[in-house]
């Protein structure tokens, strides 16, 4: 392929990941003035993963885990965003994200569709230790939100702490020392009332 | 330091970084519904330090300009973002971000206070190839995204072509593929009346 083409193609899947900016997550941002998007999550995860990489349960190659963060939610420009605790929607995300996948990454240069679209699976597949710590940091990421922002996105979706520690099952994969952290924030956030009290019928 | 404390204070730092969430740039996002976020604007820029490190005029490390890119705008919390083309905003800029930099990155522990100190002072510095590519990129994204939206943050502020040329040499130091697609764009631009042709009276 002519360089021209190479750089077209790049530069026309860079703006269609612009998108992530408008898809909105359930998350608040820290002073709770409106919900986070996408591409400010991705950012924010990637952050994390530079900073807390000492926290791995095992060495991880840190630039891999950033790769996968920054595009993980690329899928959502077709398939939305799905919310951690929306049943009905989570039981056909995976059909809806593989499809979008095929759509968005083709838009790149064959050999960095392939890269992408590897990354993607491998983040989904959550078996390397580099998917387990971008995944335990996905989840964990949205914590901090809700624990600074009096736990605002758990009390509009009535969220009990019990949902919050099994859906975190995956960053004890990912980082027993982030796992403990989370463990603490949940408990925390159940006494102060910002979770329900799965103890509680 | 205990685990504890130190895991307290990179969260910390990483829920003051947030605030990058709510620094508005010049540059509108690519829909043009709204201005694009220091966050948002980051995470665009680590993506395509992903995609298009084969452009850089020289070999370099890909995680190291990913990590600068990351950061290069958190002085913006108390220093502001200051546009591109504000001279007298210019002048008091580095006073304004040195004492950012002192505040922001002492939040962290003393050994990631370095590391980021560190990558911030190299990307002003825009010396060592990782810093031209990623200064290049930082000129290179807001083009972009300009362009896509017919001019609209040049037209608001009445630029030339020959200010954005101006301040894209440092683009030709970190790539001269990317300074060949600016002129490009640039050009394609004055034709359509996006940038004022400084060839004019």
């Amino acid at each position: 392929m002519a360089e021209r083409e190479r750089i077209e193609k790049q530069m026309e899947f860079l703006l269609e990941l612009d998108k992530l900016k408008y898809i909105t997550r359930q998350s608040y941002v820290a002073d709770g003035s409106r919900h986070e998007n996408d591409a400010e999550h991705s950012w924010h995860l990637a952050l994390m993963a530079m900073l807390l990489s000492e926290y791995a349960n095992e060495d991880i190659d840190v630039l891999h885990v950033i790769k996968m963060v920054l595009i993980h939610d690329a899928v959502e420009i077709d398939a939305g965003d799905t919310y951690a605790y929306d049943e009905a929607g989570n039981a056909t995300k995976r059909q809806r994200e593989e499809a979008a996948a095929d759509r968005i990454f083709h838009l790149l240069p064959a050999d960095q569709e392939r890269e992408l679209r590897a990354l993607f699976e491998e983040f989904e597949a959550c078996i390397t230790p580099e998917a387990a710590f971008a995944n335990a940091l996905d989840r964990v990421q949205p914590i901090l939100l809700n624990h600074i922002t009096g736990g605002r996105a758990w009390r509009e979706h009535n969220v009990a702490a019990g949902q919050v520690l099994d859906r975190n099952r995956k960053t004890e994969q990912g980082s027993q020392t982030l796992w403990e952290l989370v463990k603490v924030i949940v408990e925390k956030n159940t006494d102060l009332g910002n979770l329900r009290d799965s103890r509680e019928a």
